[in-house]
């Protein structure tokens, strides 16, 4: 056993149980409150059947209530199952069955559908509405649960012990459930602060989706110092600065789509950002001239690139401030996704696992005790990633002579869209589905708004025709929006490899003429 | 497994193999020429007969080869065994005997005792001189032994396998081998880091005697950063001064005794230590006039204190540089021992075990990752003290509402005296507001009348008389009547530890001969 979670709330409440733990539009609460509302929590969710290890889902804007979610079913021993808030009713359905998720969250942005989730899916038992409404038929009230539940003690899970599901798109078409342990988010929030993602006296913002990873772990670090949490529902470009301005934020994490946006706002500057001091960013790695205008529009913020991946908990790496304002001369770091945190270790090897030499290509493999448990019930698919406890990232990196990580391609067939990973092989399936396509091949192209958009070169069967329009309707019925082509091209064949596959590459360089092909 | 030990040597590898690692007197080697001696000291050490596990032993003072024998061992899966300098050959060699440490390094200062130390130890099989000077007959010499070697790969050890066995107790009757793992070594380090000890862009000093935890903590802290060691053999004023002063030392550890003296010394101020930016410090509190003098001797410095064990890797608590200077307004701070580091929980506790109120003293317990494995072979002893995975320290405490642990005396220390409890350290913080006092122990010893009296040994401040009924009148200003000392003894100086530690025991041994003393 390192840590257990919930460590972090024990431990704010010996040293300031009247400090601020967190600001949500109009509410605010003390780590008391804040404690006394997570036992509440951990007891109701056991009335309601959770067991040591259950998965309780929650899908949701953030809220102080999301963050009372996660530490509540910590509390009570159970597993977070956080829901992708773009995903498309099937895909939710499929993810909570998968993991026999029975007790499902839900706010007033995403109870409309409450309905479909609950014929599309086997296991979901009991929903809770976590909104300011009237609490819609058939569902428990959040609030009313909590006060009609007596503050339990801490169940006391710790170390290997599950602590949630985290799902992520998958290679071959479906979602996986990567299983993360207290240890493993304990020992990633330890590096991130010995990174200086956060301080204890910090407030932090969190606005970036807490469903994901890497909001998670900025989420984790700030709760093991202790810090003040101000919560905002979604990211909006003003909204942004807004709240950072209201409420003195310190720190917090975007993605570069993010952060230009919120830069380049023609009303950016009426804003005074000028209390952040951390702004720390994943997803993809930062152009020079978004950066560049950044930092002006945050002129104390130091910036922190962390690179990794749900499974890795999920940092493997950060490229420091002092990286981002060029103290060490070298020049390209901006490229890099940066080097191993203090916990980690990270190597690039060949199709055997062994390690390539330094500026040689192969794939990023990582180590640490912020490694997955594995894949949920897909054995195999755990066994073929993780190797003598190595996670093979299929991300294709090189390293430099100073332990730079730059990341060249994916070894996967992913794309990066405004941050979210789509997999071509899920927007593909979702084609394939439509009895006009015959064959399709999905890339990444250049988008200024979006790092890439996804795109479709499709080859329809034969005496069929069909519009743009239609396959794009056709696919948002079944995969999230942020997966759905954002344009779709129309071709008699695709380009083969002698061996039989889609020659991607080849599809990619029209688009990338000119380009750098900004991957992380 | 959390991490392994050598893990910062890989990571500083991957960063700057070219970067200077240790400056030791003339010797200066960068990562690359470190690493490569550390890899041939581990093959050296299995030619010698070292196997995975075993352990081996090291007696003299600082240096880089000093750095070398513990990553040394560990590179080829030994576990280390630093010897207390200050230990009689006796007491070295039943440690030694107690572990079987069958392979001793041994520097020029403590050559001289090999010829007892092998015909007192039974286990001691391979001695290897360390030194500059001709080898001793009988003994291998340390650089010939690594010339002759070739590099090993790491072994690997891991996790919670054993890393050292660190022998304390010298102030408690037999010594006891405290039994700590890579994890709990790592995490501790971590803490450490999270709490500023020290940077990766740092130079920091190793000058308190390295067998001793606490400077194994710093010295762990600045081996996971990456940073680069200046090592001295030993603490002296000027020394330590000079030697900051010369290689821009930025970050340092020593007890409060040695703050004073390099902060008092009358040529102190020829030397510009403006360089250091973090004093860590354990062992003891400091007073609130040594941390003034220091503060304007060091004037970038920020103080760190950090109150732990042997026990516990060895930190429990920090109390921050903010709370140094005061930032909190919070009064008294200075007597805390601070607030639980990021990995670890603190509560005081009653005999059974039970937390008791704030502002209550009790026994100090400890629980975290940082946590001993036991004491060497003696499971009985490590079950007495390590309770469902806390550490009950046997050290006196209370804590406050804000999460501030004040020590107030080992339970063993506590006099009692006439049915009422006096812990020594507060007649000692009275004692200590008197102009005239130096340094201060206070103990009890056998009185008719109260079964135990209070009584104090001084060491006055040079040049200063004052008597004991004046001193007795200040305390009662003071304290309450029954803690004031009933008799005081004036003295040059007191006998201190090897860690720098007044020997309480050797104090009360002349005035408890042909006595027993009743002690909880």
């Amino acid at each position: 056993m390192l840590m257990y979670l919930t460590q972090s709330l024990h431990r704010a409440m010996q040293r300031h149980p009247q400090q601020i733990a967190t600001i949500c539009g109009s509410r605010q609460h003390s780590y008391a409150q804040y404690a006394d509302r997570v036992a509440r929590l951990g007891g109701a969710l056991q009335t309601l059947g959770m067991g040591k290890g259950d998965r309780v889902g929650m899908l949701g804007l953030n809220s102080d209530r999301y963050l009372e979610f996660f530490f509540g079913t910590w509390w009570g021993g159970g597993a977070v199952n956080p829901v992708n808030i773009r995903w498309s009713a099937a895909e939710i359905a499929y993810s909570l069955d998968d993991c026999d998720t029975r007790i499902l969250l839900i706010d007033e942005q995403f109870k409309a559908m409450a309905t479909e989730l609950r014929s599309r899916s086997k296991a979901l038992q009991t929903l809770v509405y976590v909104g300011d409404g009237d609490t819609p038929d058939g569902m428990l009230n959040f609030e009313a649960v909590l006060q009609a539940a007596a503050p339990i003690a801490d169940a006391g899970c710790n170390g290997n012990e599950l602590a949630g599901v985290m799902y992520t798109g998958g290679t071959t078409g479906f979602p996986k459930g990567v299983m993360l342990s207290h240890d493993s988010l304990c020992a990633n929030a330890l590096a991130a602060l010995g990174a200086g993602i956060t301080r204890s006296d910090g407030r932090a913002l969190l606005i970036a989706p807490m469903f994901h990873a890497a909001a998670g772990a900025m989420m984790l670090a700030h709760a093991a110092a202790g810090g003040t949490f101000v919560i905002a529902p979604m990211f909006t470009p003003l909204g942004t600065l807004q709240v950072i301005q209201q409420h003195g934020v310190t720190h917090l994490l975007l993605v570069p789509t993010m952060i230009q946006l919120a830069t380049d706002h023609p009303d950016a500057g009426q804003y005074d950002v000028s209390c952040v001091q951390v702004l720390a960013y994943g997803g993809s790695v930062i152009s020079e001239a978004v950066l560049q205008r950044a930092m002006l529009r945050f002129p104390n913020a130091g910036f922190l690139q962390a690179y990794g991946m749900t499974e890795l908990s999920p940092c493997a790496t950060y490229l420091s401030a002092a990286d981002h304002r060029g103290e060490s001369g070298k020049s390209g770091l901006l490229r890099s996704a940066g080097r191993a945190t203090l916990t980690t270790e990270v190597c690039v090897v060949d199709a055997d696992g062994t390690e390539v030499p330094l500026g040689t290509v192969g794939e990023v493999a990582v180590r640490g005790p912020n490694t997955m448990l594995g894949y949920w019930n897909k054995p195999e698919l755990t066994a073929a990633v993780l190797r003598n406890g190595w996670m093979h990232t299929g991300d294709g990196g090189r390293m430099d002579e100073d332990g730079y990580l730059y990341i060249v391609d994916r070894m996967k067939d992913m794309i990066v869209s405004g941050g979210e990973n789509v997999y071509s092989a899920e927007v593909e399936n979702a084609l394939a589905q439509h009895p006009a396509v015959a064959a399709s091949a999905v890339i990444g192209i250049p988008s200024d708004a979006w790092g890439e958009a996804v795109h479709a070169v499709v080859v329809l069967k034969a005496g069929v025709v069909v519009t743009e329009q239609e396959l794009s309707a056709h696919c948002h019925q079944l995969i999230a929006g942020y997966k759905c082509p954002r344009s779709v091209e129309f071709r008699d064949a695709l380009p083969m490899t002698g061996a039989g596959k889609i020659q991607k590459t080849e599809l990619r360089k029209p688009h990338w003429a000119g380009h750098t092909r900004a991957v992380n």
